[in-house]
């Protein structure tokens, strides 16, 4: 069979000079195995040309080439050329991507820029909708042989999406798979080892998956069997961990609480302590989030609880500021300085230090008020992987937390299931 | 030099599949680079006997060859027997290592256990306290060159400690510990392109640099010359851009301001609006940060503006809220209700719609106030990439600029400095 042999080539020197872990490998890895790829190597190399000589070393054995990074405007981005090189072709400019990319950036495209809208001859540009250097994928002719070849950029932010949409359905056609199902979702807060314990657990027959770490969620991949088998997979995982925390499709924490905010024509406003801001930062990370977004305060300090949001100077010395009664007046401390519809708030212990027995680090309270409803407050223990995952969790939660509040559903009922956090 | 350029080879088809992730590479990559050495290559094969070829294809090029992986008892472990193939030696069983064995599991050493106690001729024994697997290290000849090679088994629990106590101190040994130096520097809100250009325009002979693109800065590495060459270079680069945007040393945005306000012992908050928290967050990432930082106020809304810091609604009418005017109440507004000693804010067009021809997307003001001193703002145009861009952008510009106010420096004329922004 055609295009069986895969070698990876994962280019820059960060990677060699050890300053950052490779993001790629163990994701093609996974997805080019379950089309019915072999992968021969996978090889990190420096940008500063070495490629030139490992591609060369293996072309003549291998059927599929993939390279990443190298595609950078600066000087020791190499790719291009070298691909070029390889090849036998010389580099041609694209003018649609020479037209995109001057629609973004304009005269300044003159210079180092120029240079990313370049691609070796005969191959076909890859748009890259989260950077400014496209891809390429094409084929490289080896006497009477074609070995397929794709260039795609190497931040992961950039490279993944290209290679789940662009690149992997290329590869699965040249194999030859006419079904190419996969189920995607997005799972919150269930650590990546846990994840793969609890799919174990639950695995149907013939179905195989994979996950991919992002800063607010985990990706989750169904791959094989039926969508039948796969649906039932997934329905057996949300049992076990609460259904929202394993969502169909690319979900965003935010998404979860705008869609309900959206559809229920309310605004919001959050009071933050431990978080700082995170929450109050997501909610605008949208355009038009002011259409549903009031703003919100981040009282840090006790004063800042009680100059900004009227938390009472008793509650704090009774209660301290991780307490139940704390973000009970926080919330509805926001919700009433704003006028919002819903106030929700979060305070705990973000730790490394200045956890007590009582409240441990990783302790946190949320609170939640909205006209016409109990306000009402929860406690979660978050597990400790650091101050950063810490906060992370605790704001993904506090959204998903007021969307189901917003909801009318149990909240006690619910964070009673989530056990893996 | 003798022992410089490094090859690695991971081997472990649960690496190739995808199944599991290296945990090797950084590792490896990190340590022997302070060590001086350069990691050619590091490359994942499946334990299919492809590290045969694989190694006789870079063993001309390379001085040494570091291999985990396959040297288990399954007759998928060849990297014994290939190592001694490539060295043109014989495998010898090592009576120490079977001894050792042996006191360990008795009679079942009979079997697949005993290839583990086999290495190649002229090659010693490395001990593994943490599993049946001994590694081993020495020298394979190839014409009037010796090529050091050593092999440690793949489980991250076995091969760690034996890296780190055994063969790195061998490595730095065969190193000779001679001078490596390079330099490091932050810098900020320049795009890595136009530095790229920028420090082609002042490099000074002989010097290399790298750039490592992070969420909130970019890292600049120079390498070669002399110090004094690399720090006039680093001097020129800095007059071109202003001192503040390109700092000596891994330095985050938010040290920038935390320095100035330990030093002086001073308070801070701040009033966001297009940047929705981010500063918040950013300036509560560390522990501790509650003894310089009160808290903050999102006001998104207009009203929100009006309601927690008392922005007058006919600024907001005759000047709008991304204006000098508007930034300034912010500021002080913040400072009031908090009794903290700086309040800064910041107020723009984030896009990526919303711009006029008055005030196009990515036109930020901010606010600066601090008792017995002038109240400013200053206003800077953001080339938009993107609203994300733009917000982390005015989120790190804002926190530069409060550390300058504090210092008491010209906050226009360095402004006008920063064109690249």
């Amino acid at each position: 069979m055609l295009y069986k042999s895969v070698s990876v080539f994962v280019i820059g020197t960060e990677l060699t000079r050890g300053v950052i872990a490779d993001k790629h490998c163990q994701v093609i890895a996974s997805q080019l195995t379950q089309l019915g790829y072999r992968i021969d190597r996978m090889v990190l190399v420096p940008d500063d040309g070495t490629i030139d000589a490992v591609i060369r070393d293996c072309i003549d054995t291998c059927d599929v080439i993939l390279l990443t990074g190298g595609l950078g405007p600066t000087s020791d981005d190499l790719t291009r050329s070298i691909v070029a090189s390889i090849a036998g072709v010389t580099l041609v400019r694209d003018q649609e991507c020479f037209e995109t990319l001057y629609k973004r950036i304009g005269d300044r495209i003159w210079g180092a820029n120029e240079q990313q809208t370049m691609i070796p001859q005969g191959f076909e540009p890859v748009p890259n909708p989260n950077g400014t250097a496209p891809g390429f994928k094409g084929f490289i002719s080896k006497g009477d042989r074609l070995v397929a070849c794709s260039a795609m950029p190497g931040p992961p932010r950039e490279m993944d999406p290209m290679f789940f949409d662009q690149i992997l359905p290329w590869l699965a056609e040249l194999r030859g798979h006419d079904d190419f199902s996969r189920d995607e979702y997005s799972t919150f807060m269930i650590p990546e080892a846990k994840l793969e314990e609890l799919c174990k657990s639950v695995a149907g027959e013939g179905i195989q998956w994979g996950t991919r770490f992002q800063d607010l969620k985990i990706s989750l991949y169904l791959v094989g069997s039926s969508k039948e088998a796969r649906d039932a997979m997934a329905e057996r995982l949300q049992r076990l961990v609460g259904p929202s925390l394993v969502v169909p499709g690319e979900v965003l924490p935010l998404d979860l609480l705008t869609g309900v905010l959206k559809k229920n024509h309310l605004t919001v406003s959050c009071a933050e302590s431990c978080t700082g801001g995170y929450a109050a930062k997501l909610l605008t990370d949208e355009a038009g989030s002011s259409s549903w977004f009031w703003g919100g305060a981040v009282t840090y300090a006790n004063e800042a609880k009680m100059a900004l949001l009227g938390v009472k100077e008793q509650t704090l010395a009774t209660f301290g500021a991780v307490s139940s009664e704390c973000v009970l007046e926080m919330a509805e401390g926001i919700r009433s300085v704003s006028q919002s519809d819903v106030g929700f708030s979060v305070s705990g212990v973000a730790g490394p230090s200045g956890g007590t027995e009582e409240k441990p680090v990783g302790t946190v309270w949320f609170g939640f008020s909205m006209k016409d409803r109990a306000n009402q407050a929860v406690k979660l223990q978050i597990s400790s992987w650091g101050r950063d995952s810490v906060r992370r969790k605790a704001t993904v939660i506090s959204l998903i937390l007021t969307s189901l509040y917003i909801n009318g559903d149990d909240l006690l009922d619910t964070v009673r299931k989530w056990q893996y956090i």
